[in-house]
């Protein structure tokens, strides 16, 4: 086989592993309830997929359920469960009209009864009512992003002005369980930023908050003053999470898949957040250093990349980091990197990423090409194209962050 | 004992097996010569360190011998050697008179003789004996630094115009054999780009000569060009070399350091040369991702990363290095990174290198700095000095690039 199909193999692989329903089934399968009833809350971009997966588990055990997800991204009915679709990244009326009837749902429960709680990315957004009107928390919101404030402050201030964020969907549920199951596309999983933590005790304090409000002399009501007053739960006990889809398990899996096709493996990191080209440059001076050793050896880089774009052609980070460690790798025989985004989604192109092996650069510049010049203009799309390293899966209904595998063939 | 002590240990341990005289006695210990004369000719700034143990190990074996170092480079006298500063980076009349002296010495050996070869860090320019002019090599020179001739090119036309490089020394001494002992400054090693490999073969061609000129369109003379007809020899016989100090064995170095304090140890790379601070945020990913695990970890990265300035603080690629992954390790208790060059001198300041751990940060906060405006301005000597980070060796007198180190202490 040949360095090309062991990284469509490893692609497609890893990927299959943080599929909502695979990640929602993996956790569910194993999982036995107590007596009570048990309900479906499912929140963010892969909500559907993840609640349908959910459903087809759970069967008759399950009560009701709801929805909330972006808008276009319900596919069609799920038994026993409504589908209810808001906006995103701008939360609005449908979204706080949904997390209306989540809070209906999971009323007056009781300590017998379970609550499902499938959570990914946008679920900031579509899961929210706010203590103060939609318009109001959209101006201090708009008020926190002008004067500079960073995420967590931003999350402080916001956890206060909602009656779902900062655990407090978890104090509404119980004494029910709620069983938490995460897709997350947050790096390191900080359970309290993903969907600013609705099932999640707070780490912020009302100290915080005082600093944040002096900080940037904000122009509050006495009514909002009064909110970010209050305490947010400290200590949540009836809930149990599980982070089952994230960019650790992605590179888990390829992980695995390296191994299954005869690579030692090695995971170097599953947080990965510097410049896209120069981590690109760092792993093909590992290839450097280990090109012509006996084994099969693969090194894996997770997370997500950055790129300043000073350009002005096409391209994604996955694509600019293979397209710069293709100038490294090149020559070598038994050497190739690729890198792709969990979404199949890398920038605004229809590829997931870039696949680059020792023929690329020659056969970039035989098209009349350089990776100087593409890297120069952000234009790795079209630079892989010509040296055919485009890698495309299309659309892939997850969103975990990004992979990057470099394969060195051994010589014996 | 603590991190930072670790640091220190690993630091000198590392620096010391690559130090000129601990690289030439590792292998002239172990050797044994034929029954003819020995000779000894030293070029390069270790020059007079290396000629200095190898006349130690040699004693009365060694026949006679010649230093061509860098002006202030010669520390006293050494028997039976003469001792010659030339030019550097820009070759003099000094250099090529020494030059001279040592194609006079090495005239006419037998096969039974030996030349020992001692070969470092700036080499190309005191090594030479140009077939034209010094004058004339030098506009020729120009010319391909000013047409953006890169260093390839550079040095397959250099090599036709000179009487040493290319493998001629290693021709000129034949039929005695030469034992070449190589302290690399070039990542990788290219042993004909050491020096302009005065006794390696060539692996650049007349077609190669050919192109370059027509592509540049050189104004030379007729004797240039007929000089630039010749071959460089392909094939050499009568030369064995050991590359015994390069960063390659400065990561050996320091990873067995880190084995022996107790850390399970990788040397990712000795080819590292992406921009600084992205290779700092690089290893900060991995500490990330392995913060917390069970057992003690060290993640080894050698070569020479990048700096652009565009500020105008004070400070060095290691020293950058080391302050971009004080960010990301910000808060880790156990975590602790460092990276210094091996010639103890960073960048334009009289530390060698930079140490961060966990706290560095919020130290550097308390004095009034922040990461982010020391990076904006290129300022790490600074913002290092203020949170106790610099880690200063004083001239070490060995030149094999950097290392840097990415120490994780386990929670058994």
């Amino acid at each position: 086989m040949s360095l090309r199909q062991d990284a469509e193999i490893i692609v497609e692989e890893s990927i299959k592993a943080v599929l909502p329903d695979e990640t929602v089934r993996k956790v569910l399968e194993k999982k036995t309830f107590p007596e009570g009833r048990v309900f479906l809350v499912a929140v963010g971009k892969a909500a559907w997929k993840m609640a349908s997966a959910a459903v087809e588990v759970l069967g008759e055990r399950l009560e009701e359920g709801i929805v909330i997800t972006k808008y276009q991204h319900v596919e069609g009915s799920i038994p026993r469960v409504t589908c209810y679709e808001g906006g995103h990244p701008v939360p609005d009326e449908n979204g706080v009209r949904a997390t209306e009837k989540v809070l209906d749902l999971t009323r007056d429960l009781k300590a017998e009864d379970t609550v499902i709680f499938l959570l990914s990315g946008g679920g900031s957004a579509l899961f929210e009512q706010p203590l103060l009107s939609l318009e109001r928390l959209m101006e201090v919101t708009g008020q926190l992003l002008s004067c500079g404030a960073d995420i967590v402050e931003m999350n402080t201030i916001r956890k206060r002005l909602s009656q779902v964020k900062g655990g407090k969907f978890a104090l509404h549920c119980a004494p029910a369980k709620i069983v938490s199951i995460v897709l997350s596309d947050v790096l390191g999983d900080p359970l309290d930023m993903i969907a600013s933590g609705p099932a999640c005790a707070d780490s912020s304090t009302r100290d915080d908050v005082r600093r944040i409000v002096e900080k940037y002399k904000f122009s509050l009501s006495e009514e909002e003053e009064r909110l970010l007053r209050e305490e947010t739960p400290k200590m949540i006990s009836n809930v149990e999470t599980v982070v089952s889809g994230s960019v650790t398990a992605l590179c888990e899996a390829a992980a695995q898949a390296c191994r299954r096709l005869g690579y030692k493996t090695v995971v170097l990191t599953s947080r990965l957040d510097c410049e896209a080209r120069e981590a690109g440059r760092f792993l093909a001076s590992i290839a450097k250093t280990y090109e012509g050793t006996k084994e099969n050896l693969a090194f894996i880089a997770g997370g997500e990349t950055v790129v300043h774009v000073r350009g002005e052609g096409k391209g994604g980070r996955n694509q600019e980091m293979a397209l710069a460690a293709a100038e490294g790798i090149s020559g070598m025989e038994n050497v190739a990197f690729f890198s792709v985004g969990s979404d199949g989604t890398d920038g605004p192109t229809d590829a997931a990423g870039g696949y680059v092996d020792g023929r690329s650069r020659q056969r970039l510049e035989e098209k009349g090409g350089t990776i100087f010049g593409a890297l120069r203009n952000n234009d790795a799309y079209e630079a892989l194209r010509l040296c055919q390293g485009l890698i495309v899966t299309g659309p892939t209904g997850t969103n975990v962050n990004d992979v990057s595998v470099l394969l060195i063939r051994g010589r014996s």
